[in-house]
């Protein structure tokens, strides 16, 4: 963290340095990604990824959305377009931040140029059923997603709440893998601890559990005093989940 | 660059692996960033930056302001406030993407609490004076900057042109250094190329030329071609400018 020298920041862990939380994921019809935090650009070089077909977004908050710009790489082999899906509130946040793209005001030919597709239920890209599941993420909402194919339910990503209603957690409940927010041990006003994530798990119930959106307060080191099938999400982790 | 194997995106040379533009400068009464880009955050861990006391912003496009909102690690300990200076059209557009921090919707205890100075001529950061230098950047415009402490030009910088116009060339004439757009060998509609930016160097007659803004179809070997006391920019670089 900027202005910061704590043991998390020092760190020689390379799992202890983090970029904005985002995930990417690929099917055989289908990549798209959730979010596209101001890391976005160093993440996709990093990973080396040269596709996006879609992207869908959490909320709205800087840390989920100052790298959308960066799309028009993938963008402008398809003449600029790009599906877009977030609920209505942060659709109207995209399209005032991102004005100039989504108004195609400053158009260049190709230029990013997103279609909008607001969340209303579970939808699909490719083969993938995805479903919003509205959380709380302090005194605003997010869109956490469950992710199915064949019927299975494969993945639950809930980055950014600060509780998960028991509808939602019954929505999920057997998950595969649940990626869930724990900022940290100490409790904050829009994140889940990492106790609060685990009481989450327990009613979920899922496959495997791993904790995302961790601040420098929790070192990747703390992953050895977690529950079985419980670990800490990290840059670049690669996860293949099967049906 | 996304989507790119070219010679240079996967040059062994670290300083062909380049962030977005922007500077840093340090004098002994104030600390200032010119452009929060997208990788603000990534280049203050780098540089292992502590202070930030106040910004100057370019222009409004997203390379050049999409790290805004980490200035908060530096605002926090001075209660969120920081001065932030740009032209009316900049700050508007500011106003407009960063609506919850300049207008203190969503507000945290020390949040980021931008204060807005709109540049309407020469102004001043401790002891340097700042003049603002209009520039064209294709159809739109942007600001370049002259930095002068005890009356010596010290430095220009002009991240974003197509063209330099004669009257500013003369506000920069004999300038210690120059940081100029140089995009690319091959001309653009926004930026200026190599040639452009050597034929203005001509003009500006600067103790120092440092191309910068430079893409990926220009290597940091082609340093090697350039005239004397002219060269190219790199993530990192750092200058002592003296009177």
């Amino acid at each position: 963290m900027i202005r910061c020298d704590c043991a998390v920041c020092r760190s020689p862990d390379p799992r202890d340095n983090r970029t904005r939380a985002s995930i990417y994921v690929e099917t055989p019809e289908c990549k798209f990604a959730v979010d596209t935090g101001t890391d976005f650009r160093t993440q996709c070089l990093r990973e080396n990824i040269w596709e996006v077909d879609a992207v869908v977004l959490t909320h709205s908050h800087t840390d989920h959305i100052m790298g959308f710009d960066d799309l028009r790489r993938f963008a402008s082999p398809r003449g600029g377009r790009i599906p877009v899906y977030a609920s209505a509130e942060t659709m109207a946040d995209m399209e005032r931040v991102y004005e100039f793209a989504f108004k195609a005001t400053h158009r260049w030919p190709g230029y990013l140029h997103p279609e909008p597709h607001i969340i209303r239920g579970p939808f699909s890209l490719g083969e993938t059923r995805i479903t919003p599941l509205p959380v709380p993420h302090g005194h605003s909402e997010t869109y956490g997603y469950l992710f199915e194919r064949g019927g299975a339910r494969l993945l639950a990503y809930l980055s950014d709440c600060s509780a998960v209603p028991d509808d939602i957690a019954r929505k999920i409940a057997g998950v595969k893998v649940m990626v869930i927010d724990a900022l940290r041990h100490k409790p904050h006003p829009t994140h889940l601890s990492v106790a609060q994530a685990l009481e989450v798990a327990e009613r979920v119930q899922p496959g495997q559990t791993l904790l995302t959106h961790i601040c420098h307060e929790l070192a990747q080191s703390a992953e050895a005093d977690l529950p079985p099938r419980t670990g800490l999400a990290y840059d670049g982790l690669k996860l293949a989940i099967e049906p």
